[in-house]
């Protein structure tokens, strides 16, 4: 049964992308009390909080718990996040520019709402709860359709001045490979995330709808495919590198819809042949132990901190 | 004159490497009253730190300063530095090890006595009272016969759990390139540095003693030269660009003896090729104000604030 006498260790939480979104209720010790996703409908960002709300309430009902006496809501977004505002400044995906989603998700909700950037929340979960309890200086990737990053350092998340931090998915590992939406050559997303394996797949003359079964055909031996799938370990690896070098990191974090198929032990080597370390310390290379529910973790955290490691 | 009535606002200042020893006598407004450099005696730390104690004596009767009346003396070392027990840990050129060069320098000239990585206090040096004097987030990178960097991140010196963090001068940007001296292959060191520069034009049959003249070669026009200097920019551009990608970065501070020769515009559109920014800003790419005096107006920096800045 539920902590009924206290509301205010629960959250509401949502996480939603261009292709779906997650809701749920997070406790305060960052377990999932339940969850639920669906498409992700038409029409906007408005109708992205109404339909949470609708969806929270259902939840609601089911776990008898009064939805408005939480301790708040909290959303991860798949964009830029100005979090103080709670306006959502730009998601690249959608397209949306200066949404105000933290307002929107008060008014369908009824909570106090705060917003973060998905990837930036997932971290955060991962230090609260996760893999990385312990560590203060780490990296979190999450390697799908794209690939974005989030640094903890000194405990505490580092966004930079214009909440630009993390961007590995921008990093050009591969200069002279190909293109990237943002219009640079050789980033690591365009190399390395679902997409561009799927994309690189296809150019090989392979027969696949997704990256994943590029990996299967790795995994059986497909020379086309073992070649993709060494290169993208390759890249990873290099671009955390640089993390590493630059960062002086303990731990990597790796999480995202393409982290279940890659080679940890081939990725950690592959760090580990471009870093400077000592002796007595190499840095730990590992999966997110909260998988695919970090983000809505993290946006759970998001209500129940708002004003401690969430504020710079 | 000299503010005799309070010599707690200078401090003596050390910067030394494998070749040369700088002393000096340093404000607390980051002016160099006097300095002076000498070739680095034979001998080891304790030869260092008596021939620096030395000079700095000459050098005080000459501006009728009392030495031991001063706040205390810093050094900027040449590796890794255990700022809190003042021990040089590892100094690469010079093969040393576990120095404790703060209590040395201590002993020799009378005064209290602390240490911090050159680069680190380079960095420091130009937050206080140079180019990046209002900026909260930098990298400077050193680009001398190595390449080091160091960062500042929301207004303090980051050094990584390890005191690692910063380097640069090993992030992997041309892995078919040539191996490094730390043993692993294209370094940015192996191929950007001082060194590297010379080692690429004798490879190419250039008639050269060091990287300066390659600069002079390839602005007057040869082609191997060129080529070389290119390559120089290009993986310059490259490695900061990584760091900005990942930090969100303010600024970059070039400092170093090959600073002069490099061309800033060249170097900043090599950076920018790579990274995501916002429309309305760009990281700006600057050489050193503080110039070749930045790492013994770092030191003496040291002296004054071993409680505060240099402190995490």
């Amino acid at each position: 049964m539920l902590p009924k006498a206290s509301p205010l260790t629960i959250a509401a939480a949502i996480d939603f992308g261009g292709t779906k979104v997650a809701v749920g209720f997070i406790d305060i010790a960052g377990g999932v009390l339940a969850s639920t996703q669906f498409a992700t409908p038409d029409g906007g960002p408005a109708e992205v909080a109404k339909s949470a709300a609708k969806a929270l309430r259902t939840l609601s009902r089911r776990l008898e718990l009064n939805l408005v006496s939480l301790a708040g809501i909290g959303a991860a977004v798949p964009g830029l996040a100005d979090k103080a505002n709670g306006v959502l400044r730009f998601a690249p995906t959608q397209g949306w520019r200066d949404v105000p989603f933290a307002a929107m998700l008060s008014d369908a909700v009824g909570l106090p709402a705060a917003i973060g950037n998905d990837v930036n929340v997932s971290a955060m979960a991962e230090h609260r709860y996760g893999v990385a309890r312990n560590c203060s200086n780490f990296l979190w990737i999450t390697i799908s359709t794209g690939i974005g990053g989030a640094l903890v350092l000194n405990g505490r998340l580092f966004e930079g001045p214009r909440s630009l931090a993390g961007e590995l998915g921008h990093m050009a590992v591969a200069v002279a490979g190909p293109r990237c939406g943002c219009g640079h050559a050789g980033c690591l997303q365009a190399v390395a995330s679902g997409t561009a394996i799927r994309t690189a797949a296809i150019e090989r003359g392979l027969t696949v709808t997704g990256g994943r079964e590029v990996f299967e055909l790795a995994s059986n031996g497909d020379p086309r495919a073992v070649e993709i799938i060494d290169a993208v370990h390759f890249h990873i690896g290099l671009a955390l590198s640089h993390a590493v070098n630059l960062l002086d990191l303990d731990m990597i974090v790796i999480g995202g819809g393409v982290a279940g198929s890659l080679d940890i032990t081939k990725l950690a080597k592959e760090v580990l042949a471009h870093v400077i370390t000592l002796p007595e310390h190499t840095p730990a290379v590992v999966r997110t132990t909260l998988r695919s529910e970090a983000a809505l973790i993290g946006a759970g955290l998001l209500a129940f901190s708002r004003r401690e490691d969430f504020a710079e």
